[in-house]
């Protein structure tokens, strides 16, 4: 370990902005990091104002990110910021994160990674070359039973997996909320903030990645029905999704946030030749193993019979509930984990590393342009190519 | 009421039948039915032998169905069977249905009506011809929870369906079983015996129907991906299909008998422009209720504030849990009440004749055509025509 | 087997019964008992009304339960009853069933088994004497899931016990019912026809029996907080008892009947040296096994890896809920097989016979002494004798 | 709002403490307050081990809590720590308590208050004659749901409450794990370290203080069965107490810590004349609102529609499950926020100062007096004083 936290600049997240208390409530839990820089808003009185809540010296409050990491990188090594967090919409990614990546900075990105697939393949490029450690925020395979789901299946215990149905049911845009002044439903509504996907943007890529990682397969083929279930919405709202995977395995993936009164559980079930295996984020702490004709077992987090990958991520023994800010805060403290090894010459560990980076994002770009394309096409099948 | 119970006579249901004797059971419980007569077997000496372990008169155990309608028909009324109930594989669905109607009784028959869409057309035809009772034994439609998703659903209270989420996981054909002698594995995968679908006939037809069945909605199209994930089986032992509804709205149906270790939770979400509900049959005497910006609420069976249908359907007060057995003799139950109504010149109540009917099996069959049709096309959608 | 079904006679269940119509039900599921005689009120007419929706011959429904004992016993054997089912209120368990096993009449009882101990210490002495069959209907040990978790504690696999709670928590008396003519109220709430307690006689013994019934131990003694939540009401509708059983392990007793909203979730947790194990009426179907450092284990009713009493007791495979109404059958059915193995000079299998009985009964009475006793006791303990 | 992080201090949570990585994850989580000084342990290469670990400047790691109370006390205010926050075992929370008031910082105490019930009085008048702030860290009051029931029973929406259960089931201790040189096990089980109490002190004290804080009601008499289950252990490991409340409800607590296999799942339900509620740890988001009559309700955390006080204690909109952590974070952050009102003469809101005080110290010793010694006696009831 080195003898300082990281020193992390952050670019939006200013007054009003949901993912942006997140992200610091996240980087702040574990004690490895400190907000020390910020950029957090285009509007200089609301990033000073945001500057002032959040304790940071005033001259490190800046009214752009340009102004940031030029006067950030002027500052000597252990004094300036040691990567940035961009909490920004979709539409804010690209810019600031091929800069901050050029001025020397490692980098923390919210996804989707980019507005379009194409920016998502240059930053993918840019990151390669840069050599800096780049963690895109799937917040979902932070969660130490998501993690524990992975494992089990690289190691085999479900056989050949056949099934993958993964579901992201939401509720919150079931009206028009975005005639109604709502900040988060706007931009997320606004085919130049979001890109060319709503829900499948927003959420359907977190149900996207989470089913790759779980199963460690790649999507090869799919067949989409994309909605928009309120009238008048300019970007899908509700899509369902059938999939073929690298290894022959089938799939359903369904995103909506139309889905009046549901809330935010996220769920994967994968049914492999020797088993299956269900998580759902409302129960996150328990992961269901289904066995044939033997009785089901319940995984819990916390608990001494997990393998490795769980265990770095978790704080608290079984029955002392960790929830989405800590599996949100396990990207950060992995990220942070392994950028201190790293500016210590020393090997992080294995568990460390398994963050999403940008080989997830530029996948997840892929996803939201074919997911679209099938969604247009009479076709039934649609490739899936990067 | 008539002065006497309702007489019986069963089809199949012999030795080693699973079905059969759910129908017995089903028949037996509310002491308004009694079995007095069967052809249990196409073998003679195992009809025989179910007619004792019975208590069936010997003379009244027949060694065909051929044999049952004609004696059965001589017998005076009152004395004869004034149903038949055909448990028997799919593939002798037709012939006793349509001879059982052409004597002039009323009729009562498992799940799918038929081998082919074409034998469903006639028997549909001749059922309306003939006047009888007809009962489908779909069970699921019997649960009062699910009659209770219809009524709400019915009067408005989800507002305009946007979204049909239905799911049928079991696991028991993940190997296979049918390379080794097990009964009920061998004939639902021969398509000889279970027609042109394995899966998608033996479940997805349980799903389809309480899809359409809770919604009140037509399916106009869909988008099958069909497999078989048991390397030498013969018939599809999983799919998933995507939906359009008669009110625009869109779904998704999942069927498979390749779950390892799933058992037979199946289960429909329902989303409206206002709420959605929820129901599995795994907690078949609780329905969850989503509303917007409230709580939810979770109904629950046996309770005073029910519709009518969901209180027809109970025998029980809440918390003395219902279940699978009592949704079919609810079936049963409904079928004989109106019958009974029927014979002494009465009007039955309308909770009584909620019960499957040709309808429901004829368009079962076309949804087991259309489903494996879609699976063999390139082209998106399929229409789903009767 | 014989070559009939076994002919029951009724006493009790008229007009507005509850129970009287559970019985009937959990009777005819399994054919092998039919209802021939009955005397079903203290009042004639309506007797004869139940005779009648019952499809009873007009000469077999009595006016009163002696007429019934002496009639029956005219008949032949072979057409006469085999047995006599009793459904009334407490105050009219005892000289009926003194009576019917007199006449020669093996016995179904509905618990609590007599409206003193001492009567029930005359009954149990008579059942002993008479050699006839006696079944106590205590519905909960018909559960196949209650049974597994008895034949596992017994197999020593939870290790020696340690802890038992157990709760019976119902909110239907949350209200003063009985001054609103509420028949089942009523006489629940009326020393005359209920005894000595109310809740602890009605719901409490069905909680006492359970914890005995599947950890094999008996009480020996406890402290009882005995309490009337709502004003005016003449019994005790509430209770908390500490429990102590023979093998030194402590326990709970809760039983209620004013926590409003409440149903009928009776529940069960027991821990032992090697772990644990969890039962509760609203997930019937399952029983959770808690291990030490080791995932939990969920073992689920109509499984092929369960013991051979849950096996013997349960008629659909996995995932067909079965429920209340099935567990109240078991009874009956393992009532009926052994009683025809008798009949038919046969060994009954073990798992048939395991039905509750007169000793059940009997300590069932005792608890109910001893915990009103306690209640008004200022001393801790309270011996358990019988 | 002051224009900086509010300074803290902490005394024990060295290297292998528990409960000292918690509470710095709870300080630091929501960015209010810094971690600036600490006496990690009574072995100062240990203290300066830790203090290395959290990246503390050397000069403000101690090497006792004397040491700290000094020199902090000498510099300069705003650069000095502003609290203390106390994490060592029982028998070393009163000196240092006592000593922190007198050099004038505000505290932070892990429960139970001290080591014995004459310590807790003279630390609570001194709190009260300080004028200093207080908090008591008992987690579960801080959970949002816990306190939305606390406010929906103050507005009097289940009526008079009549039955309160409340049960801390854990399984940790199942076995002789202080032999086993396992540091959390043998101080808990030291009665010179932990007290009169074991299992009752270490989480009665949870259970006893969640029930008055939920009901607004106070304990004035007990019957308590305290038991050691593992044979050698010195202080009670397992119990179970009545419990009779000020307004003439009735309750039962349940602590153990050798329920083999049970986590750590500390639930409630509370009953009154208009309905009931129940909260589990294991689903701590869910609060279920049991209706006489009617629906339950599931009240979720996050949600628009909660109080004020459940309001103020999330951060994360609906199904975005915060758990143990954030509950911790909960009992800071609203120490933090009253904290800073206080220091800026501004008036903290209501929902802020509600955390646990001097007052809940006090009563939880006073409950492992009573509850140890009625576990001693005879008598049935002991009164509950102060």
């Amino acid at each position: 370990m080195s003898k300082r936290k990281l020193k992390m600049g952050m670019i939006g997240g200013g007054p009003g902005s949901f993912i942006g208390a997140i992200h610091r409530i996240a980087a702040n839990m574990d004690g490895q990091i400190e907000l020390v820089a910020g950029a957090f808003s285009s509007d200089p009185a609301k990033s000073k104002q945001a500057g002032e809540e959040l304790f940071l010296a005033a001259d490190r409050v800046y009214n752009s990110y340009d102004e940031m990491f030029e006067k950030e990188k002027a500052l000597p090594e252990g004094e300036r910021i040691d990567f940035v967090s961009i909490v920004t919409p979709n539409h804010v990614h690209f810019d600031p994160a091929m800069k901050a990546l050029d001025h020397g900075f490692h980098l923390v990105l919210d996804k989707p990674m980019t507005l379009t697939l194409d920016e998502a393949k240059q930053l993918h490029a840019k990151v390669k070359e840069s050599g800096k450690l780049f963690c895109l925020t799937h917040t979902y395979t932070g969660y130490p039973m998501v993690k524990e789901a992975k494992q089990l299946i690289a190691k085999g215990e479900l056989g050949r997996i056949r099934q993958v149905y993964v579901e992201y049911p939401q509720g919150w845009l079931a009206e028009m909320l975005e005639s109604e002044n709502n900040k988060q439903a706007s931009w997320r509504t606004d085919p130049s903030k979001s890109g060319k996907a709503g829900a499948m943007g927003d959420i359907g890529t977190h149900a996207f990645n989470l089913a790759e990682y779980i199963t460690g397969l790649k999507i090869t083929k799919l067949c989409a029905d994309i909605n928009i279930q309120v009238e008048g919405r300019k970007l899908d709202d509700d899509g369902n999704v059938l999939l073929k995977f690298d290894n022959g395995a089938s799939g359903v993936l369904i995103a909506t946030q139309t889905a009046t009164g549901a809330e935010n559980n996220i769920n994967i079930k994968v049914y492999g030749e020797k088993g299956g295996l269900e998580w759902q984020q409302e129960d996150a702490n328990s992961l269901v193993i289904r066995n044939h004709n033997k009785p089901d077992h319940i995984l819990r987090a916390g608990t001494p019979y997990l393998h490795d990958y769980a265990q770095a991520n978790t704080r608290t023994p079984a029955g002392h509930p960790e929830g989405y800010l800590e599996a949100f805060a396990n990207l950060y403290r992995n990220f942070a984990r392994t950028l201190h090894a790293q500016m210590n010459g020393q090997q992080a560990e294995e568990a460390w590393k398994d963050f999403p980076g940008a080989e997830d994002g530029l996948r997840g770009m892929a996803f939201v342009h074919h997911v679209i394309e099938s969604g247009k096409s009479d076709q039934k099948w649609t490739d899936f190519t990067v």
